[in-house]
């Protein structure tokens, strides 16, 4: 891996490429994921595939019998997440999503309290702990190190599947697939994603977020992009190029009342200060300009929805919670059945699944 | 909740006529708890219930059949432990509890170690957190926050029962739950709670477990309550002012060796010196007055019971320990299946319980 | 206890005489451990017990099948392990060996956390968290803790096996056990252990791993032990008399690149600077000539084993994980199997693993 491009800077069909004929980094098959590590590496089918198969999880397991017949999928397997940077509400999401198949869970919050591991490679730490167990989640800080440990594994006695769940501000490809997810579930009967605005608003510039759902969304056809915010807060140039190369409709503006009229989707983010170059830098712009308040619902359409990556400071009066286009907290929940999608592909029980919901649901 | 009152100021009667005919905060039906807020929540009819549950799950446990009896009820179950406030007897109490459900425990230690949380609501990170899961037993510093919160779940989509673990000096309910069925276990043979005599002892001044416990004697008939302690640590005039109310008999002296002979429970509490307003001020008091050695041992009833909510300190003698009256550490026992038998009652199994015990016990 | 001499100073035959007739510290049968404290209790009749056990468990959880036979042998108890002394490693094969047998692991990090504790004596604190489980497993930095808490419970109404992952630089028996076993398994088509020639090199005056292991080996015929290391890291003369006791043969030197031709097995271990007196100390050592690099492996036996108690530093390259003879990885895991097999032994349930192995494998 030590010469090989990162994995973010090469596009899918080359990923394929390089994964063909070995055991790569990314796939078993052609058409499954193996490892997760960026968000990159799901083309439209596959996306769909696993918004199908949430669905189907997220109604199996509303009886107390679907519920057994899920946690008797993968309770021969146990995970380690391993966390190392703190983020409860992606730790509690995997928890769950683990809990849900069956897997039995480990916490790993932080390898550095031990003072017996000082002067221990990262690398062996990890290997170190995955002896015990048959998935890793991780998240880390630092970038790229969830794919070199995948690199790393895949070529032992012993591989295991790696999923990133957030490395710095690079990747959190798991976030990408729930907000797609939700506007999956939003439009099931609109349609589908296919043909609409969504308009991102907020810190555009630093929001990872933003950046992985605005790609995968080039996998739709004819969806329009909106980026609405103050202009120091815009959206990277090597976005909009992506874009552009794409052949994707898109606009750059710091005009949110006129954008909220023609949001299908508006996808509200919060300034994230904690990547100021200087403390306190953010807080001198005036980012109530772009907060959503009481007087936009009038002007927004009846079939839109609202959705936030949470947490969320001011930039969502707490009163429009109450509103049926305010979907965050269905989103949410919709990250856990997303998780267990995804963790039900990698370990090819995605069928049973689906075989299971034919026979009791459809 | 802004302009209502707290719930601690507020009468069982009260309570469940401001729940009548709407989802409330504290019942889904009127006989039956789904938030766990305040010990005053408690009928006698209610304790009793709880009580004999605990003792057929005790009982039921103690097979193999028994606990996979048990842990089959609630395996479709997902609980958070959220301690803001660490305690990790209360925790391991709670997570045991679960665990014989088969309900599977998660646990917060601190929502902020996450540097991404930083101005987000106390509301929204419990919200979030909520979403994951199906049941919420929160232990904060904050008095009130656990009753806030169930009032907002319940007024949301997915509402999801809350049972408070503690919050602040307020409430700590499932402690007097404990204590109540220690002494219904004690007095099984010797005609129940009814007409004995409970001598509390220690710094009745800011010990929660006494208030509570006081308050649930009150359901019983002909409780005599006896407060013995240094003057400056005597329980504070509401309380009294409640039993003198409901016609409660009661006494308050600081003649320990007077009240050993006469007592049914001894209930021992250790200085709470985290709460001196001066620190050190307690260290002035001289406890060894009100600490129970090997010598009390023959002035006290064969039949009576000593009990603590531990940890102690000094108060009791290790000694003591193998006197068979001491019955502290089966209390502590007591607290996991008081807590099984609430959360089965919250989740509406316990019939099946019952029923189960009926076949292969009585 | 107060009187008696520490475990670690005792024989074993010593030990089996002192339980004799009573609930003692260690065996609930002549046979069998109850409580696991110290490495020289086990005989090498038990070793070979466990390590077939171990065998026999590793295969039977190759399939979804045997992982769930075992995971129903103990699904009805509780497991608290308590590490004070944080260890993610030795922490998460514990919980993964709970968790292959079905037995519901909790986690204490540290008592101390708790404000309300202050004052509380250790013995009370894990008495009192012993109450809600079956099982504890106990890592803590007090040498002798773990066998006065066996003492201590094994005398009550209640009494739970302990378990001792670690305390202080005294005794880690469970990593003795894994070491034994690796051994085992990598001799299993030559004879076994006797006759082998083990060579120990890097910091043999403070690991306790080489201390436990060492004594563990003269439980077998013929064991050369050859102590390679700078001399200010020589192994304590202790260790050395009770081999020259037992008339075990050994050798004392300082030349590494004579003793690789000749070793069976390389047990490398690194410097373990935290019990440096001075800070620093160990940096003056020149470890390199006691390190492990691609150089050597010509020199080695094409049969011989390298092993590693990990965390590794320089002592051994990076390049040498991918030569076969490489084994510590496997050593990994083979804690987690040992572990495995050791709890199965103290809850009784051996002899139904074996029996189905039988039925299934053989």
């Amino acid at each position: 891996m030590k010469d090989a491009r990162p994995l973010r800077d090469i596009t899918w069909n080359e990923l394929q490429e390089m994964d063909a004929g070995r055991k790569g980094p990314l796939f078993n098959r052609h058409d499954r994921p193996y490892h997760c590590l960026i968000a990159q590496q799901f083309s439209r089918e596959m996306l769909d595939r696993l918004g199908d198969l949430a669905t189907a999880v997220r109604r199996i397991a509303k009886s107390k019998a679907g519920s057994r017949f899920l946690a008797g999928l993968l309770d021969h397997k146990r995970a380690m997440i391993y966390f190392s940077q703190p983020s409860s509400r992606t730790f509690l999401s995997f928890y769950a999503a683990c809990q849900i198949l069956g897997i039995k869970p480990s916490e790993v919050r932080d390898a550095a309290t031990s003072s017996e591991m000082k002067g221990e490679s990262p690398e062996d730490t990890v290997r170190t702990f995955s002896s015990y167990f048959d998935l890793l989640i991780m998240r880390t800080p630092k970038q790229g190190f969830a794919e070199k440990m995948a690199w790393l594994l895949s070529n032992t006695d012993r591989p295991v599947p790696i999923i990133n769940a957030g490395s710095g501000k690079d990747q959190h490809p798991t976030q990408a697939l729930l907000d797609i997810y939700t506007l999956q579930r939003s439009f099931e009967r609109a349609g589908g994603i296919d043909g609409k605005t969504v308009v991102f608003v907020g810190d555009l510039a630093r929001g990872r977020t933003v950046r992985s759902l605005s790609c995968l969304l080039t996998n739709y056809r004819d969806v329009r992009q909106c980026f609405v915010t103050d202009p120091r807060l815009q959206v990277p140039d090597d976005v909009l190029e992506q874009l552009k190369a794409k052949g994707v409709e898109y606009e750059v503006s710091d005009d949110f009342a006129a954008a909220v009229p023609r949001a299908d989707a508006i996808y509200m983010t919060r300034i994230q200060d904690e990547w100021d170059k200087t403390p306190g830098e953010s807080g001198h712009l005036d980012i109530s300009r772009y907060s959503l308040t009481a007087k936009h619902l009038a002007q927004l359409k009846m079939t839109a929805v609202l959705m936030h990556p949470l947490p969320r400071r001011g930039e969502i009066e707490v009163a429009i919670d109450r509103d049926p286009r305010a979907i965050y907290w269905r989103q949410v929940r919709n990250g856990m059945w997303i998780r267990v999608a995804l963790i039900a592909t990698v370990f090819n029980v995605d069928a049973q699944i689906l075989e299971y919901y034919k026979l009791n649901h459809a």
